[in-house]
């Protein structure tokens, strides 16, 4: 069977299994949780077993320190994919619930009704616990799912969709409601984007290389996260402490995540006030500051200060780097996010009214926030209870997505007979 | 200036003017409205004029007479276009709303308010009227908007153009708020539905072959409607009034519109009853059956029966044909549909509690009916107040698609100096 024929028929399945999925009820689903978690529990020692196949393979290959890191299932990595299991038993069912059911002058009763999307196909890197992550909210929200990570976690991921479509069966619900896609070839990721009979949506987790690459081929729709150019507004009428803890903690509190500062601007009037009392902060951190001229003349002197370029403005550093921009005031705080962002996550320092209600309302970017860190803007902190990624578009989800990022809303119209006047 | 520099401007020109649209208040949006429905009225002569210009040149070229009916500005087209843009004005603002505002542990206050998309682009066919509408409820919901009307309607379209820029300079905001395309040529289509960068969602109105055609080329997402095979199933347990009116209503209160039943089936244990009833009311309006060998039989000497081939069960009539067939039961029912249907609208008719909520649960279309005709299905039936169009999509708006269609949800947190620890 070549790639086209296998990836067609693991469609056909999702699609079939798709029904069932999403006629179970929530006890079944979370009792397929429990039995995936127990079971993970029970074979960690094979599970590590597999997994050190792809650490020796990826060893072999001179794969680099960081990505070994992530292809590494430890006892603690199992024990929180466990736990991440059972937590999500412990959200709320998301499926079923109808709201705004209300009567109509015609006599039908009209709501709506909160149901899987269908089939979910997920595509990420070689990290084996999203295997048991996504599974589980796609599982939770009635979903079924093809889970496509990365080839260099192969063995890893084999042994992890055993132990899933045990949980199934144990629970009375199909195998294929999860099917990990047993090739390393990569054209089956190019069939997976282009199937939209049986795939209703794509999420991509991986950096903004693999997501561009997807953007040209799919044809299903994605929840895509491409970057996080964040900036965080001090405004003249900002307080010092509050500006001082929020910028150093939107830069400093980790590097890497999405919603970092990368960039930081400054209301003229403030500037000179502020700017060198940060650079104290960020000196300790060893940050480097690329600067436009006004910002670079009042921080003369920083040990790492360096000339900002128009390029600056538009990089997703995730590194001990910002880029500084004294502006005159909101409007032009306003004018550079407009152009530069990423259309993540903006936040004002402010004590005035007037700006943080403008700011909010007229920033046009998934997460909009006054007077704290941009660090916030996760799953997790905004009490979604768990998150299968950070949507970078407007239309379904937008910002952090939850479970019913997974679901979508049918019309449900409860009549007596009513008939079109 | 070529049509891809053209199409380029209008994209720049959009997603400038989108800023202030979106910044604008509901009295200045409004008032806006209220402008454009004034000047069409005192303008309505110089608009029949132009649309006769429109009119002889389709005559001339030998439009089809239903074509040609549509391109009609009459005065009572013009009243209740003016009608629609001041009932637009009265419906609630959905913009700035913002719903579950909740502290967090953390301290910080996180909820999610309703904004603009940004720029809609809307693409349709040879219908001067669909200009008003649909710049009417993107003014609304404070979204800029590009207009690509059928190229026979070149002139009506620019004559509403002029008012349509007229009335939103008088309240205030920028005249390329709504942009008419402007040119005659194919190409401007294409050049929209690929403008990712300037166009937030292209919403196409017009016949399947046109979705068709744009879903093959478009990068910017679509709120999209294809086709309605929409379903009756009549339950062993029916209500014989209810199943006779329904099953009359879903048919042949009107042909051509989406919502109307394509395909009835019946449960074998109450087809001998239901089936030759119905027959009589269908006899009256001439409408061919279409049917399985078990409905066949039963209707034998009905003076319009064809044997049904397999190719019935995937047709939109649009026309006085329907096609039937028996099935043992609930699960059969919903097998055909799932097998069938084009996700827009079912119903089933029934007495019995478990199999309507059995149906309204599993049933995976934008909209599900127990007792009600499918021709309920639009945006006015279900209180939208207004209909931009109907989805066949599952993300982001599913069935009859309202104002709230044309928003986007963005997180907004309210913080007091917060840091992620």
């Amino acid at each position: 069977m070549d790639i086209t024929q296998y990836m067609e028929q693991v469609g056909r399945q999702a699609r079939l299994a798709s029904r069932a999925m999403a006629r179970a009820d929530s006890a079944q689903r979370n009792r397929a949780l429990l039995l995936i978690a127990d079971a993970i529990e029970r074979d960690a020692a094979a599970l590590r077993a597999a997994n050190q196949l792809d650490l020796d393979a990826a060893a072999a290959a001179g794969l680099a320190p960081a990505l070994l890191d992530r292809l590494t299932l430890s006892d603690k990595a199992i024990a929180t994919m466990v736990e991440g299991l059972r937590q999500i038993v412990a959200l709320p069912d998301p499926i079923g619930e109808i709201s705004g059911l209300k009567f109509r002058p015609s006599g039908i009763q009209v709501g709506q009704m909160r149901v899987p999307l269908g089939v979910i196909g997920i595509i990420y890197e070689a990290r084996p616990n999203v295997t048991v992550d996504a599974a589980g909210l796609c599982i939770k929200s009635g979903n079924a799912t093809i889970l496509r990570g990365g080839s260099e976690a192969i063995h890893c991921n084999r042994a992890l969709a055993k132990l899933v479509m045990e949980g199934l069966q144990g629970a009375g619900l199909p195998a294929d409601g999860v099917q990990v896609v047993d090739t390393t070839d990569r054209a089956a990721v190019g069939a997976l984007i282009t199937m939209p009979q049986y795939v209703d949506v794509i999420v991509p987790r991986g950096g903004k290389g693999l997501i561009s690459r997807l953007m040209k081929e799919a044809t299903v729709p994605m929840i895509k996260h491409l970057d996080g150019i964040c900036h965080v507004y001090i405004d003249a009428m900002a307080d010092m402490k509050k500006a001082l803890d929020v910028a150093f903690n939107a830069k400093c509190q980790r590097y890497s995540p999405c919603n970092t500062m990368e960039t930081l601007l400054v209301a003229r009037a403030i500037a000179p006030r502020v700017l060198p009392e940060l650079a104290k902060l960020y000196a300790a951190e060893k940050v480097e500051l690329r600067c436009d001229p006004e910002s670079y003349k009042i921080l003369e002197g920083y040990p790492q200060l360096v000339r900002a370029t128009e390029e600056d403005w538009a990089t997703e550093y995730l590194a001990p780097i910002l880029a500084v921009r004294v502006v005159e005031g909101i409007d032009e705080a306003m004018d550079h996010i407009s152009t530069w962002s990423s259309k993540h996550t903006e936040s004002i320092i402010t004590e005035d009214y007037s700006d943080a209600m403008r700011f909010l309302r007229e920033v046009d970017s998934a997460s909009v926030m006054v007077n704290a860190s941009t660090r916030f803007a996760d799953g997790f902190e905004y009490g979604l209870g768990a998150e299968i990624g950070i949507s970078n578009d407007k239309l379904h989800a937008r910002g952090p997505v939850g479970l019913e990022g997974l679901t979508s809303m049918k019309y449900v119209v409860f009549g007596h007979g009513e008939v079109r006047k």
